[in-house]
Formats: C-alpha cells, structure tokens, sequence
C-alpha cells in the first residue's frame, strides 16, 4: 500500500504494509499514536499502537525521523480527521534517527531551512512546493508535447558570449585565462538562454521548446533571483506576436488547471498556510480574458494615474518597475495584459523592429500580484535588420554568424517566449523566495551542498 | 492543416493550407512538383502546381530550403506513394534561401553535418533522430510520473568536487584561481552527477528522478562520449538491489513500447538507413526476460570462453571491456542481462557493501548490441561503514558531510541507477555516434555555435 494509491483498491485487505517517515509519535501509556508519511502523499497515516503488543515499549521511544515498516490493520473513520487509521500489528525499525535531528516538531524559519536543504524536503512547505515542482514540469512537458512540439536539449556550455542576458559563468578546466589551452580551444560559457539555439530547431520543426537550466552570474541578492534557475523557452515557426500571445495564454491556463487539478492538497496547504488568496488568484487569470495594450498606452495611463510611484519619473522610452507593472495589471485591467511593442532600445536584439522604426515586436504578459510574468517577442527574420540591429549595439558577430545564416536559409517569420520556472512557481503558491522553490538554490556566496 | 495531424479531419475540406520548408522543386515545363515538409510528421506533402497558375514561373524558381505558405485542393491518391497530394491554388515565398544552402539534395557524410549543426536538423536522418529524442524524453517523464515519481531539478553548479565519477569543468567568473574571492566564494564545479542530491529528496518521496544535464571534463576522443550529456537518475526508498533490477527493466521496456508506438515513421527510416536490425532487436529486448548473473559467474564463464578477446588477461578484480560484456550478453545469454556484485574497487564509494566484504550491490545492464547501457546499486545506508569506505578511498569529506548525515536521520535502504540518455537513444535507433544524436555536441576542441 502507498498513500498516494487508492484506498479503496486497499480495503478489501486485513492487513496492509506500509513504509514510511515517522512525523510524530506520542504515546499516552496505554496507547500510542504515530504520524507516519510515506512520501507518496501530502497527508500522513495515523498508526495506532496498543500495549498489548509485545513491542509496545521499543515501538514508544522511536524518534521522529526514523523511517519504519509497519504492518497493521486498516481501520475506517469516517468521524476522524483521517478516513482511516491503522492498528499496529507488527513494527521494525528500517533507519534511526539521531538526536540531534533537526526536523523536530517546532517551527523553523525558511532561512534557517535554507542551510539543511538537504533535509527540508522532509518539512511541511517544502514537501509541498517540491512535488508541485514535479507536477507543473510535467504539465508544461504536456502542454507541448500535447501538441506536437518537439522537445529540445538546448546546449549548456556555449560558445556565444553575446546572448543578451546578462554576466555568464565560464566553465573552464583551466585556473588561468588561456583559453586557447583550455578545453575546447577556446572560451565557454554557461548558456543564458536557449532561445537562439532554439530557433535553429523551430526552422526544421515548426513548433519546438526547451525546458532546461540557465545561469547568471550576476551579483543580485534579491528574493527573485538565482544563479542557477529553470527556463521554459518555445519556439513557433510561421507565428507572429499575436500567435505568441495565444500561445503563452493558452499556456499559463493549461498550467493552473493542471496543478488544481493534480495537486489539490498541495495548493490547499498553500491557501492555508503561505498566501490565503493563491487558489482565488490563480482560478481568475484562468478564467479571464487577457488582455493587450501597448506600451505607448501603458506609459500615458502611467502619467495619468493618480498613484504616488516610488519611481514617478515617468516617460516614453523607460523601463517599467514592478509597481508600474503591478498597477496596469492590478488597478487598470484588474487581470492579466500584455504589454506590448516596447521601445527598441530597451530591449533584445533579436526582437523584430516594427514598421515605426522605434518599437520592437515584444510582449510582457503582466498578472496581478507579480507583475512581469512572461517575456516574448516576434524575432527578425530580415537578416540585413538583424545585422544593422547587432552593429547598433555593438555586438560582435563572429560566433553568432549561424544564427544570422538561419536567416538567409528559409527564415520565416517565428516567435517565441520565455518563462521562468522557478517564478511561475513561485506565482502559483505565493512562495516569496527562489531560494525556497529550487530543491538546492545557488545564489552568489552561497554554494552549500 | 499541419500533416502531423489527421488526414481524416481535412477531408471535408474542399481548400487546404499550409506552410512548410521544401525539400525538393522540380518542374518538367507544364507541371511541378514540391516536396514540402511542414515540420509536424516525417514525411513530406506532395505539392502539385500547374502551368495554367499565374505565378506558375515563379514557383517553379522556388529553391530547396526556402519556406512557403500553400493553399491548394487536397486529392486523394491511394494508389500513389503518398496518401494524398495538394493542388496549388496559390503560394507565397515565407523566407527565400540563399543559393549556396548546404543542403541540396545530394547526401552529405555526418561528419560535414556536424559543422552545420544549426541547419542538420532539417535532414533527414537528423530530423528522425531529434523528434525521437523529444518522444523518448517524455517517454521517461511518463514511465516515472506515472508511478508518482517526484521529478528533482537536481543542480548543475555543486561545490563537491568528490562525486566520484571523472573530471570535472569549473564553474568561475575569475581567471585565475582565487576562488575564494570567486562568485560562491569557493570553488565551483559543473556536476558528474544527480544521485547524491536526489538521494536526499528520496528520504521524503521514497521514489524520485532526475532527468537533467551532467558533464565530463575528460579528454576522450570517442564516439560514445561526450562533455555535456543528459542523464537519468530515479532513487527509491525502502527498496535493494532486487527492486532496482525490475524497475531498470520496466523502464526500458516501458520506453521500447513507447518509442515503437509513437514514431513508428522514425523507427522505420533508422531500420531502412541506419541499422536493419534496431526494431528487431529492441522488439526483442522488450519481449525478452532479463537474466541475473554475477560478476564472478561472469568471470568464471570469460576465462573457459573459447573466444580470443582483444584482452585475454581475464581475472577476478578486473574491469570488463565491452567486448567481455557483449560476449556474455550475446553469446551466453542471448539476451539482456544483469552482471550483479561487481568487486567494491572498481566501483563507486556509496555502494552497499555485501556480507562478503569483498563485493558491492551494483548492477550492469548488459544488452546485446552495444554491452552495458544502464548501472546501478543499491546505496550503502550505513553511517560506518560509508564513512569506512569514504577513508579507504582517501575521499575529503567535508563538502559531502550532508551526504553522510542522510544515513543519521531516517537513511533506510535505498538504490537507484543512472542511464545515459544519449547512449539510450544511439542504442534505439543504431546511431553509431553521440554527436549526432545530440542537438549541438560539445566534445574536447569542438565548440561551434
């Protein structure tokens, strides 16, 4: 028997095993009542454990921790808190647990947490948020996968400095900067992103994505970013930015229904215990219409608005805040908007120049509570604006020569977005820190396990 | 209509479109001829445009590579090679194709391939290859999630530099080696490996996998290696070496049925052009009970074989060559086998230690075809004689105290088993090489795109 199966496939039988983790054990003199979890479901079982058995005593003094095999009789109680209790027949003990076992019932900040990450899947929030984790990848994997889109494994160690995002990480197996010595000949780095790889593949594809790690190694010490994270990126050929939109709506919808659906208790012990209002905010993105507005519109309704900004310089040409985004989304359209066509300057360059010459085929999908959400954009297929595009910003173009020729050799239009993982996690739970969604977070100074 | 889809549903339409890539154009003066391929399914549509269309010359200056977008009439053609062709009504040229494309009808070697890495996915051994690869990895997540699996993004950057298995690269953002003023603030590496992460989230999920990249920074030359490759690692609780033998064998069966119902368009094509014995011999593998032998039954077998090895100098203690190990399976048993309790020096520290203190709970799947593809053991659960083990192999311990402390709180037995995923997919379809199953390989001095 495991938790997570159907307890009716089990009640036609006497008795049942079990293995587990006990939570609790409390015992009373005459009985004794042990909180185990067998890591298959999100509630525990209640054993019931008598004096009359002859292990009454040894069975008393097993600690939390301990993991244990029990055989017992099912017993059904509707009245209970639990469906079902089981009646201790015969116990052993599989792995002690010491003393000095961390997990003990009292509470423990998150940030203590953080340095037994090796043990917090065990604890309450943790045990939730890393099988929610396991659900959505599958659902995202789905969604696509539903529909055709071809997996792909973008590479992790890359040759392209110039991705776009922010400082890399070299990998190296070198202690110098010799890098025509090194490895491969020459500098690696760890990717970003995996779009531009990508796009190579929605070229022979159509309709492709990835679903894999990124780095970054940048000083940031906020709760929303990590050195190490998960990243969601598809790719559609022949799609333009309105087709993107549909995508990612479609996307974001799929992915609520799948976790209400799939993990129920886990979303309820989110409600109840990290964020009241996460089921109510997710099921209404669900159910509403996106809606769309373009950045121009955005940055006059921002000068308009009646709000006192901590950030109130506003013009056109800006980067939005969170508190910007968060009032468009929140106050404006009460739901979830994209933003579109933002200046050029102020983004990509591999973003499709639109016919204005000044704003770029990009979306932001901004939703209530967050703010930025999701990022896509319609890419250039115009190798010659490409080109210019790169010169304008300086880029060096030798090592992304392939991915201007995708241009030259049947290049469609095409669109894609990226969304990251972690975040949309922390999203649908109301979980405040990317340190308490990764199973084991990297962070700058922080390498730990 | 994307031919990916159903023929069925298209049928009462009396106009279709499409868009697509094509493969070939020939025109014979009144009548032409398009290969397209629109990215969905493997096959291509056959396209039929007529002199009597006003862009009729124009079409027929259409080049290989060039992406299109079709209205035509389908017509049904039973007797023809294809199911069905399409009448042009009118066409449009999506993305013109510079005329020194690479790939032109004639075939090319895999090694040019490799240099057009970005472009190769549009042929068609590549484009089998890659969607099988997408279908085999969800493949995976189905078997594992299936059964309540919990999927751990286990990191890719760790600060344990004993993970026992190879060299490793550097993760830095410095160039030179003060590490303790790198990023972390110590030196960071690329991981060999899951299993020691994901053991600790066994402790809570009793069955967990991970499915992610891992790297070597070793300076192999080749076909079967690779610096960046994807691995799959499932852990499970309250389970040994038994346990872990038939999950191996579900899961690679699991993934046969699955690959043989879901590409069976690709399976054929590696049949007819890569390998006239991959269906046969996986369809056998899958309908095959997999035999348990023992290392020094194994050993005893090799020494009175009347077979001359490339190394004859057969002996208890030695490490098995592929040649010893497809002798066993293809000429013994005729069939995949387990090679079980291998001597514990040539295998890694956290393997459980038999009673005869001379061997460990490891398990080799042996497979007719290519020798081993699958390994795995049962993890040694006891503190001491871990920590034995760890001394006698003159392992630092610090950075992988965590790991050993599992063993104090609730460490039951455990075991699980790692697969290489590209190997997997070389030994599906016959691929003589991993860095043409890979979408863009990184091996030593190779690191374009």
């Amino acid at each position: 028997m495991v938790l997570g199966g159907s307890l009716v496939e089990v009640e036609s039988l006497e008795y049942v095993e079990l293995q587990g983790w006990i939570r609790t054990n409390r015992c009373s003199g005459k009985l004794g009542f042990i909180e185990l979890n067998d890591g298959t479901y999100f509630r525990n079982a209640q054993l019931v454990y008598d004096h009359q058995l002859a292990m009454f005593d040894t069975i008393a003094k097993y600690p939390t921790g301990a993991a244990v095999s029990v055989t017992g009789k099912l017993k059904r109680t509707p009245e209970g808190k639990q469906p079902f209790e089981i009646i201790v027949a015969e116990m052993q003990l599989e792995g002690d647990c010491d003393r000095d076992y961390p997990l003990q019932k009292k509470r423990h900040s998150f940030e203590y947490m953080r340095e037994i990450a090796h043990l917090r899947p065990r604890a309450n929030s943790f045990y939730a948020i890393y099988r929610l984790r396991s659900i959505l990848s599958m659902a995202i994997h789905e969604f696509f996968q539903n529909q055709g889109f071809v997996y792909v494994h973008t590479p992790i160690i890359t040759g392209n400095d110039g991705e776009g995002a922010g400082e890399m990480f070299c990998a190296t197996t070198r202690s110098d900067d010799h890098y025509e010595e090194d490895f491969f000949g020459k500098q690696a780095f760890l990717t970003v992103t995996g779009q531009l790889h990508v796009e190579a593949f929605a070229m022979a594809f159509r309709d492709v994505y990835t679903f894999g790690p990124a780095f970054r190694a940048e000083n940031s010490h906020t709760s929303r970013h990590a050195s190490e994270f998960w990243m969601i990126e598809p790719e559609i050929a022949f799609a333009d930015l309105d087709d993107d939109m549909e995508l990612i709506e479609d996307m974001i919808k799929y992915c609520i229904d799948y976790v209400l659906e799939n993990a129920p208790e886990e979303m309820k012990f989110f409600e109840k215990m990290i964020d009241k209002d996460c089921i109510r905010r997710i099921s209404e993105v669900r159910d509403s219409e996106f809606k769309r507005m373009t950045y121009s519109e955005a940055i006059a309704l921002l000068q308009k608005a009646d709000v006192k900004f901590e950030n109130r310089d506003i013009y056109w040409g800006m980067d939005l805040n969170a508190e910007h985004e968060r009032y468009l989304c929140e106050q404006v359209v009460k739901g979830p908007v994209f933003l579109t066509d933002y200046p050029k300057e102020i983004k990509a360059f591999y973003m499709r120049v639109n016919d204005d010459q000044k704003t770029v085929a990009a979306c932001d999908l901004l939703v209530p509570g967050v703010g930025e959400l999701v990022g896509g954009s319609q890419r250039e297929e115009r190798y010659d604006v490409l080109n210019a595009r790169m010169d304008e910003m300086g880029m060096g173009k030798e090592s992304l020569q392939w991915y201007m020729d995708l241009r030259r050799y049947g290049g469609c239009k095409h669109a894609g977005f990226g969304l990251g993982f972690d975040r949309f996690l922390m999203y649908l739970t109301g979980m405040q820190n990317i340190r308490d969604v990764q199973p084991f977070p990297r962070t700058p100074n922080n390498l730990l396990f």
